[in-house]
This record gives C-alpha cells, structure tokens and sequence, in this order.
C-alpha cells in the first residue's frame, strides 16, 4: 500500500512563473503517473529547438499564438515555396525552399504527437506564447524506463534546464527549490556524441560544418531568439475555410492520412463545450473520438471552466490519471483515497499543477473568480463516475440499497439520489434552496 | 530467476471457511500473478456494499442466489416502479423509484465487471449466497500500482476486514493467520475523506444528512444486514424467455449496446459443457468468445468437474495464469517450472485456491469424491497445451522426433503419442487396459 | 536516469564461436530491453529438443537448412504418411504416421513463433544449420517476469548449458566467461517434475516407459544426434510452387487460418529488398504487412547488407529497441543518448550483438570488406526516424529554422538539409566529391 506522503508528493507540483522566455521542468515520477510537465515561454521571435521526447505528449496552447512545425517520418514536404529572393540571408537567387507541413496554433489548442516525432515551436507575435506539455512516459510506446529523455537535435541545453519542482507537504506548499541533481549530467544535442568525421560523411559536408552542428559553445538555450522574423508558407485561408479550420475539421470530407492527419484541436471555444451550465460553466473534451490520432497515444485532455463558486460533480476517474493544470484563477480541491482519507486538501491557483491518481475520490470548487483548468488524461477515452447529479452513481441503485448501505431513511435516501439533478458542474446556492 | 519459496508461496492460498456470513480476504502478490481473491458469506437479507475497485473482476456464484446491481455511468436508470406505495417505508405515496438494471444471480454464474464500476450484491433467499472474487490488479485497466484497492461507496469496512491468508510451505500446509499489518489503515468509505460541506453542498442535502453518508460510527461491516425484505424491480420471465435466459443469451436479437452488455453467464450447466467425457468429467469455458465484455477485461474462466479419480491431461497454460478455485470434493495437483523441479504436489480440497502460473506444467487428478474447480485465466481467451491425449503436443511431433527425443524405441514413441486417445479429461484405469 | 554502465554492458554481448555443434546461450537483461538471444549451430543429422518459451521469438537462420516443426494446440496433424514399412525400426509393418506441418527453413528465413508453442529444428544437410534466436521477454505475451524461461518437453539440457556472456566494458571488450551461477539450478525436462505414476496413467503408458520420458540420465544436451537419419513427410514442390514458395507466398489465393498462418519469411533475397542503393547496399524487413502473424508477436526484423565503407543514415528507432546480430564483416557503431554523450563507440564484427535502444541515435558504416546484419525489433512496425538523406528531419524543416537552430547561415543549413540526397544508405566517397 502506497504510503501518503508518496501520493502527496504526486498531487501537488508548482510550476514556477518565475523564469520567463525559458524552460521550466517539472517531472512528476512516482509510483503511478509516470508523467512529465514542462512549461515553456516563448517571447516574441523565440524558437523552441526540435527535439523529440521518449513519450507520447499533449501540448496545451495557454497563451499566445505561433507555429509549430514535426517531422514525421515517410510523409512528403508538402510547403514548398517559390520565391525566397527577397531573403536577405538567401545567397542564390531563385532557391526553393521545401518542407513538411507547418501548423499554426493559437490560445486552447490541445497538440498531440506521438512518441519519437521532432517538433518545434515558433512565436510570430508580440505577446508570449505559452506551451503546458505533459509527456506519458508509462504509456506502452515508450520502451525505456519511466524516466522523461527529451532527445534535443540542435543547441545545447546543458545550461538552460533548471528543474522548478514543488511539493505539497502536510498541509501547506513548499516552493521549489531549483536543483540540478539529476540534470547536471545532461549536455547536448545528439550530435555531440558523434564522431564529426562520421557526421561530416553521413551529412556530406565539411568538417567544420560538422562540427558545428554540435553547437558545443551555444548558450542560447533550449528557445532561441530569432533575428530576423522567421517566414515560413502558410496557406491563406479563405473565410469559409477559416470557419472549417477553427471547428477543427478538414476543409474536404477526404479521408485523413496518417500524413495528414490532424495532431490538433480547440478546446477553449465555448460552443464545443461537451456540458453546459449557465450557472456553473462548461468542459470541453478532446478524445479519440475528435481527434483520431489519440487513439494511438492513448491520452485525452478535458479543458474546465467553473464559474464563481460553482462545484463539479464528486467522482473518481474511472481509467485514468487526471494531470490537472489550472490555467485561470482559484479554487478548493479533495481527494479521498481507498480507506476514505483525504490525500489532498488545498486550495490550487492558475499556475499550479495537480494530478488526481486512477480511481480516487475527487471533488473541486471554484473560488470567487471562478476556475479554469486543463486537465491531461491517460486514456484516449477517459471516463468518470459521478458520485452526485443527475448521472450519478446514487442515480443508478435502487433507494432501498441507499437507505439500507448509509442506514437512512427511504426519504433520506431519495434526497441524496435526487436532490441535485444537475449534470457535472452544479451550481452555487441551490442548497440552501433545498433546505427552505 | 524465482526462488522456490516466492513460487511456493503464491500457489497456494488457503481461503478460510471460518466465519460466515462476513468477508474473508486472500490477497496474492507476488512477482507474478497480481491477483486479489475474496469470498463472501452473504446470509439471507445481506447486501454486500456498493464498492469498486482498480482492477477488472470475475465474480463466481458458488451457492445461492441473489440480485447484483452495478452502476455504469452514462447508462440509462431503465428500471422503473410504478407503484411502491404498499412500502411501509414510503411515506410518500405513489412516488417512483427509478434504478439501473438489476441482475438475479444463481450458483454457477460467472459476473464480470470492468474497473472502476461501482456494484453491490442482496441475498434474497434463505439459504447462503457464496460469491467467490478474482480481481486482476496486473491488468493494464489498473494504472495504479499492483496493490488492490476497494473504494467503498458506503458504510465503514474498518472493524470487519480481517484477513485470512493461507500459505503453502514445504510440503505442508500452513492455515492463515487473521492479521491485520496491511489492513489496520483502512479506516472508512470514501465520504470519509471529504468535507462534510462540501458534500453538503455537492447533494443538495444539509449537513447533517451529508455527515451520516459517511458512517463513521457503523459497525455493520461491509456485508449489512436488510430489516425489512428489499424489493427491487425485476421482469417477470415467460417460459420461453427463461430458457434463453439460462442459455446466457438475449431473448431476442437487437445488437447488445455497452449499456445492455451482457454482464454474466452460466457455467455450471452441463448441456453447455466444451469439453465431455462421460467417464472423466467436464469443462466449462467462459470467454470473449460467449461473453464479449471479457475481451476489454482480458479475463476468462473455466468451470471443471472430474470424476471420481478422473486425469485432467497434463499441460501448460499458454497464455495466462489459471488461479483454481476448488468448489468441491478433493484430489491432487502437481506443478513444474521450466527446470523441471516440482513446485507444488498436494492434496487439493473444495474452498482452497491455487495458481498455476503462466507456462508452468500442470497435473490435475481427482480424489474418490471427483473434484470441481472455477479457474479464472488471465487472458480473455485463454488456452491450454496438453501434454497426453488426442490434441496434445505429442501428436503433433513425428514418431522420429518422439522417439530420438527421449531416446526410446519407434513402438514406444508410438505408445506415447497414440495410447491416450481421449482430450483433456481423461479416465481413470484405462492404463491397466492398456498394460495388458 | 540510467547510468551509462548499465546501457554499455547491454550493448555489446560477444556470441562465442567456440563451441560447435552445441548450445550457446547469451541473455541480455537489463532495464530496458528484456530480450535473450542464443545461438545454436546445429551438425547434421542433429535435432534440436522440443521445448518452448515464456515469450514470443524470432528465428533467424544464418547459415544451412533443415527442417522446423511446431506443436500448435487445436491443430489437426495435416501430415499422413502412407508408408513407412521401409523403416527399420519399425516393428509394425504398414503403421501410418501423422503429426502436425513441418517446414523446411533455409538461410536467410526469419521464422516466428508465438509464446508457449513448443517448436523443434533439423538438420538434415551436410553443412551446419546455425540459428540466431531473439525472444521478447518485456513481450505483454509474458506474464511471468522479465526472466527467460526454456522448457524443455523432452531430453536434459542440465549438463548442456553453458553461458557465454560478454561484456562491454570502458572502450574494450571483456570476453564473455563461461559461468553457471544463474544456470546452475537448471536440470531436466518438465516431465521431471511430475510423478512417474501420474505420467504413466496421464499417457496410459507402462511406468518404466514413463520413468524413461524424464531422461535423467541422458547426456546428449538439447541438440541429439539422431542415429538414423530422420524421414519426414514433405510436400514435392511443383517448379511453379517453389517460387510462389521462395517468394514466400502461399500457393493458391486461399485466406490462412490460424493453423495454416505462415511462420517464415526469406529475406536474404536481394529482389525482396525495400532499400536499395547500387552503391551502398541493401535493406530487407519482414513486419506485419509481409508477415502477418508478427502482429500479435509486436516483433519484427530487419536484414542489412552495407557495402564496402558505405554508410546507414544516422537515425533512431521510433517505436522499438533494435537488437543487432552481425551476421558478415566488420564496421563501426556509434550510439548516443539522450544527452548527447556517446554510449556506444566501437567495432563491430561477424558473430556480435548489438542494441540500440528505443530511441537513441545510432550511426553504423562497414569497413573494407562490408558489413551485414540482421535486427530483430520490438514492435510489429518498427520505424525510424532518419537524421540525414532525403527522408529525413532535416529535410522536414524549414531551412530557416534548421540556420537559426545550428546557428549557421541559410547556405550552410542548405548544406545539411540537401548535400546528401540518398535514403537511408549512403555511398562512401561522396563527400569529397561534394567538397570540391
């Protein structure tokens, strides 16, 4: 049996805003999630280096806009542009550029890529873009141990990760310290670890070009500053197309190939929202049923608005995690294990992150400015119980059972099972309503 | 490479007769089974509370009957009563409860329940309702650790687990001790652990009401006793319907959605028996094949019967553990690992259990009373490989092979392949037959 | 993180040439890969004991020909002999054999074969018949531990197995010792393990005969020299059939069953390749879509031939690790992690086995005189991601973002995205052609 502080030390990790237009790292390793969160800022004109991680990950867009660009293995470069003379850095005249397809991402929008695929990020605005990813690293396609290896293809990392870790102990948060234990052997792109004149032939370039791919002297960091705007081809949308773009579905009823399969979806946009409350908010879910490719990474994402002081539906997880990262204001927070003590009680704030483990007792509220949160699961069909509500549990058996189990009364019993009729999110103040 | 001992110890788990009408508990973890086993004593007005657990589950009736009730969310409450007034507990006339399907069960029914979904079980019968568990903690449904894990819904299962747990040393046996080292900590249901306000407020219920739900002074146990006779809606079956009922399929033929799957099936019915000789015995086999759910819960089971000094063929499990539960009569059983060295040859008797692990050579043969066992399989189509008799291994080599194998003659490759034409269930004293 | 010991010690592990005709035996169990190879070479006339394993295998046949046989459960014994009066030792004139298929294998054929099923190998040519095996024991198909088990259904390998283990250790190899610590307990077949007087009964044979199936005494080891040479019933291949044969197509257009699943492919036929360069090589996989039973084995395998100082595309293994046999010729390895450090530099040469791990960047080139192997990969459709040549990342991203990613100039970036135009093997000497 798991002991509690190891299940604490789970639930509640702090992302540190502190150190902006750069790396912060959480890695969340314990008995059960063996996950990982990372939290970029990306300021106006930074790239984030491609890299590929031994995990599938979901990438949530909390700020900002920008590009991002994989390379997945055995598709076509697909953009190809005509005409790159005006490019001042462009020595030949005419040159055509070709590459795989780059996608544009904006505020909500849910990235999902598989285990093993490069990607890469790129801000083109002004305001920050910031990117939540969580990387499953128990998930069947990682085939290396629970630990979190981000394979970086260019630049050289060794100074820039600072691991940001907070943990929750006993009653009150402990800010985290940054520490470089398990970091500081980390170094540099994989190309260090080649022997140059290998590089030099497999490349077909010089020596010292090789050599240079090795970035050994770069301290840049793992987001780098473009100097002069990147530009890359991008479709033009036409309005219509646009509206197809932001419903998250392709312009054409084509069948999807893997190549051009969607890796993204928008989960902020208020008339996707699977439940809706006008009292007390909505949930907006992105599975394997919207964006087919889950199914293969065996992770789905739920985004969570509630309103001022609304509460969401007691429930335990059914075959998942939960990886919860609150992304706007405040709230209150249990969650109860198998003997029925509480493992987590605390109030959670915009920045933190929390994870909820496979079956345990969970219930939230929102503070006075109500709360936002996106919320990773390990399963491309992640399901809950509801323990209160209208889809409830209590719903489900026949009153005598719970008037029998909790030793109430039949009118007791009917009241736990249908006093609150609403759907997941239950609004504040129809208690005392009730209690009239 | 496993010590005899680690083996020893999971392949024999004694499950004790003790105390009726109360929970026994056996718990096998070792390297390789995960696997959690429970017997429940239900007397008559019993109900076992609603619980669920982070495993998938096979439940076996071994005697009695009863109703079982889960709740599956997003399922429909589609049983509905019309008029319960004649309920002295009513006070209100006229009111209609509404329910999730409820199941009558009967010995021999073999119920299977995913992860995560909450059931309970009434006795309304006047003789015992014995149910016989298997929870499959190492099934990828359990994202947790291997530990098995009961989160109640109800009541207060703190004074009543004690469990009883049984280990096979040397050539001994060694009754279980009642000892509570892992079990002390569990304290309540999972209401327990979350604020009574918030309960309050997520029911719509005051606050005393939501501090009942969390039976902290309840002494009942997980096994309460009903005052008045509970009475659930159930159909009324025609003959014809009952029939199809006990042949375990739907009367008609509408494609089962997940919200109807069927949930349990019979095996203790001998017209349906896969394997029959009048003069050995018979198998039973439940899996994905006659009970689709099992395909997403990886399980299956075998009921066996075996006359009086009857041979089950000996042979390996390919591709599962078989953890035996004895139901009746006595016999012997041998175990073998891959080096050949016996790991398990006792006597076996009806309410012990044992685990033949996956790949291990197994004997089984009956005591004068015949010998029945459920065994439950790790893999929702399980599959034997048998070592003797008309499908086995041998048949399928050339007498060349057999006979330059073991270095034997051509006329004893022969006898060793051929002599034992019957398949799986063997009879007794055919040998003397052959000897002469 | 793993230490850099324990991934260099499963990088390399030396197969002894030394003793012929005899078992060698290499297990390769660390934290990631749990895989075990042996190596058997196989004299003729001998037969290899019937045994199967706690895991899925590949079979690779690197030198000779013979014959293979499975015991398949619940499938017919296809084979009939009409007659074998001819046979000397057989006293029944006109007795008719029967017994499951049994296929010819030759160099280059990849044989697969599930978990549990009991197999056997002949030699029935004058020259040696050598086998490489790999068995997946991180496989979901083991649910025992990460231990590779062999049971043995006939014989006693006890006397038999040596290991010959290497190690890799600093930037030198450690010849393998031969030690018997974990090997020492081993000792017969499986029907040691079971009583004489059960197995007597179980095959209705007389108990001298069955005392004798435990051959405790037989000190032939797990390869037998059959005396006579051994006739089996093959089909006579028509001249049309031999080719649909080689080609390894079934001869007629009809669906396979589970009994009649093909088990092999050839992929040493440089018409089969799937990668070819006149001027560098060739590459040859059977996966899923050639062979379809590797579906449910998650394995697959990969034949190479590097020319003359040719080079394989730096890259990495998506979704599998890449365990390495090097069938001819000596080369160069190079394999890096995650950052950027090289845990693997080194010669490589006929007879040695390497593993690059999921996701780590490896870069192979042949010396003078070629350099081949064949990989056996942990995923039914092993992928990899390449770093340089026309299918690779570079050529995915945009220029502008591999030049400000490297910190080069846009001609440089050029350089590395489209200098090499070859896929996936490159010819040696082009670079010096490219530097002018």
């Amino acid at each position: 049996m798991a002991s509690v502080p190891s299940l604490v030390s789970l639930c509640l990790l702090v992302l540190s805003h502190a150190c902006s237009a750069q790396l912060e790292q959480v890695t969340s390793q314990h008995g059960w999630t063996r996950a990982a969160a990372l939290r970029h800022t990306i300021e106006e004109r930074g790239l984030l280096l491609p890299a590929y991680t031994n995990a599938p990950k979901l990438v949530y867009v909390d700020q900002g806009q920008g590009y991002h660009g994989a390379a997945i293995p055995g598709c076509a470069e697909t953009f190809q542009s005509q005409e790159e003379s005006q490019q001042q850095q462009d020595p030949r005249q005419g040159f055509r550029d070709q590459h795989q397809k780059i996608r544009k991402v904006r505020e909500g929008d849910v990235i999902a890529l598989p285990a093993g695929v490069a990607d890469w990020f790129y801000n083109d605005a002004q305001t920050p873009l910031v990117l939540v990813q969580i990387m499953d690293t128990s998930n069947p396609a990682n085939q290396l141990d629970n630990n979190f290896r981000k394979f970086f293809l260019a630049g050289n990392p060794q100074q820039q990760i600072q691991g940001q870790r907070g943990q929750f102990s006993g009653q009150g948060f402990q800010r985290g310290e940054s520490h470089s234990g398990g970091q500081e052997q980390r170094s540099g792109n994989i190309f260090q670890g080649f022997d140059e004149q290998f590089l030099a032939e497999a490349f077909n370039v010089d020596t010292d070009l090789a050599r240079r791919m090795k970035n050994e002297n770069d301290n840049r960091g793992v987001i780098v500053r473009v100097e002069d705007r990147l530009q890359f081809l991008t479709p033009e949308f036409s309005e219509e197309e646009r509206s197809e773009y932001q419903r998250g579905r392709p312009a054409n009823g084509v069948e999807e190939t893997f190549c051009s399969a969607r890796l993204k979806q928008n989960i902020n946009d208020p008339s996707r929202a699977d439940v809706y409350n006008p009292r007390a908010g909505r949930i907006t879910s992105v599975n394997s049923h919207n964006l087919p490719i889950l199914r293969s990474l065996r992770l789905s994402a739920q985004k969570g608005h509630l309103y001022q002081n609304a509460i969401m539906a007691p429930h335990w997880n059914m075959n998942a995690h939960s990886i919860c990262y609150f992304t706007r204001g405040t709230g209150r927070v249990q969650i109860v294990d198998e003997n029925g003590r509480s493992v987590f009680d605390g109030e959670v704030r915009e920045g933190q992150i929390l994870t909820a483990p496979h079956n345990f007792a969970v219930v939230k509220r929102a503070g006075g400015e109500g709360l936002e949160w996106v919320a990773f699961k390990t399963n491309d069909q992640a399901k809950i119980s509801q323990l209160a509500g209208r889809v409830s549990s209590m719903r489900a058996f026949p009153e005598e059972v719970i008037a029998n189990s909790f030793q109430v009364s039949r009118e007791e019993a009917r009241r736990l099972k249908f006093n609150r009729d609403e759907v997941t999110l239950f609004s504040p103040g129809s208690r005392s309503q009730y209690r009239a």
